[in-house]
């Protein structure tokens, strides 16, 4: 390890800030492996998402918002699938100028986020990283058996729904890279995008909804233009989206009615961390009765078809819209 | 993407590279997540452990070599746990360099060792790395319900086991680091060495005979003598080791014989992924008759006694020996 001045072992850091907030199966994270005893009749939900500082986050973001969005984009992917979560893995490859301030106030804010949802550290690993900070979450969640809402299953005639609001991260991230570009915005409406850009909140309260409901569903994290094309690529189907109808915030709303090229951010983004799903017409109303029970609301905005190619975002006048870049990809 | 021409999206390399080695449960990696189906009775045992490009392994090592130690290290720990595997999770940090040669390479050792050991690939993440390439592997295992071998549960009395032989990675590892460093060797002794450092042979053979007879294992990853430190902290036991009861490869032992100090290579060095396993004395033979009959020879090295402080390793002469340093940290 380089640095200034002698560092605490691996095991040290781990028995220090990891095993306050490990789970039951995890033996206070002094084995090399974890126990979890999975429900009967559920089948387990699988992801891995990682964060690497400089290119998913701001090396000065707050180390709390750092932790939060690593474990918040896998639990946003449990959500999707309709999956409860059950607990995670870290895999946490520091800089080599890592600092033990920095470290407790992750693990703190792991431990808050993780205590939060329900979803339990378990196990992982702690090395050297080559460069920049990774941080890398593996989230099991559960569903009953056969019941996981998967990405490619729509059908034609389907009605394209998104929970919450879109766009705010996106603008939040742009007046973080340029705090004039968002025009005449006020203070707390700045610390609203900032903090939708730096905090996603995973939607596990629609994930029994979904189950229900949906028949087929993603979390839109790299823009919802593209991530509706990832849903329908290769299965013979497309979709028109109405605009109009994208739910934005009323800070966001304000951005783009002062800036309307700022709908082009809004619309493919990313960092929403908001449920994109389908559910058939004649479920709809059922659909967002539900989901309005367990406090998330969720819009229709558009349908699919049959036919190939991107899906087509269609203005107030009717007009196909282009974009510059049809989805974020930090790759 | 830095680097020369165009590179292939991120969805495109999963689709090419590792969709063709994935498993069921995996819709080809078009989710954003996967399906496991636990067996009825079993928990699932869970483990995470990362590589990092010169930390772990040199850049220029055989990719499929690369693909063996990172997956192979988490097959290990699984089999010290006493379990079968399921299938594996990927994030894979790619560094600014990489090629599309290297990846195929990659991706081909990876689905030959996931073959060989029945873990399919489930799902994961491909990002751009900060710096150096990181390649973390979250495994998943089963062992019947409660069956899971822990790290920490030996009793005073116990015998010691380790499978195999001891110190030859650490030996390869050396080798490596300074072709001179091991003497006399000839080539095929210096390939059999280097071999060892470069594939590890997780001991999975051994799972369910561990269950039967272990009152508790880990596998050898940071050197003999601070692994069993480590099984042992805390638990108000330590142990005494016989270093002539140490089993070693002809070729590590004839290094040994050439060069003495070589022996706190063998002891400290790290890399073995061997299993080391405690058995209570009246079960140790039934325990060595089990490992040979699926193919692992075993061989007791020492006791579990009461006390405090680190395993005490004791020459043939009966004396103390000293470590300049007790385990090999990567961190």
């Amino acid at each position: 390890m380089s640095g200034a001045g002698p560092r605490a072992s691996e095991e040290a850091l781990i028995a220090r800030y990891f095993a306050p907030i490990a789970g039951d199966g995890a033996d206070g994270l002094r084995d090399d492996a974890a126990r979890l005893t999975p429900l009967p009749g559920h089948d387990l939900v699988l992801t891995a998402d990682a964060v690497v500082a400089g290119i998913h986050y701001f090396p000065d973001d707050p180390p709390d918002s750092i932790a939060a969005k690593a474990l918040g984009v896998n639990l946003s992917d449990l959500a999707a699938k309709g999956a409860s979560p059950r607990g995670f893995l870290l895999t946490l490859a520091l800089a080599a100028d890592w600092s033990e301030d920095w470290l407790a106030a992750f693990a703190r804010g792991l431990g808050e986020t993780a205590a939060r949802h329900g979803c339990p550290l378990l196990g992982g690993d702690t090395v050297k990283a080559g460069g920049a900070t990774l941080i890398g979450v593996t989230a099991l969640g559960e569903v009953p058996a056969g019941a996981m809402v998967r990405r490619q299953t729509a059908s034609a005639g389907d009605r394209i729904c998104v929970s919450g609001t879109i766009g705010d991260a996106a603008l939040g991230l742009r007046l973080r890279l340029d705090p004039v570009f968002v025009g005449s915005l006020d203070e707390a409406a700045r610390a609203a995008l900032t903090d939708r850009y730096l905090r996603p909140r995973p939607r596990l309260a629609l994930a029994p909804v979904l189950r229900r409901f949906a028949s087929a569903a993603m979390d839109v994290s790299d823009g919802l233009a593209g991530d509706l094309a990832k849903m329908l690529k290769g299965t013979g189907l497309t979709a028109t989206v109405e605009t109009g109808a994208v739910p934005l915030s009323p800070v966001a709303g304000r951005a783009v009615a002062d800036r309307p090229a700022l709908l082009d951010v809004v619309l493919t983004g990313g960092d929403d961390y908001e449920i994109l799903c389908t559910v058939q017409p004649d479920r709809l109303n059922a659909f967002q009765a539900a989901a309005a029970e367990v406090g998330v609301p969720v819009h229709a905005i558009g349908s699919v078809a049959v036919g190939e190619g991107a899906p087509i975002f269609r203005d107030a006048d009717g007009r196909p819209r282009a974009f510059a870049s049809a989805a974020f990809s930090h790759f």
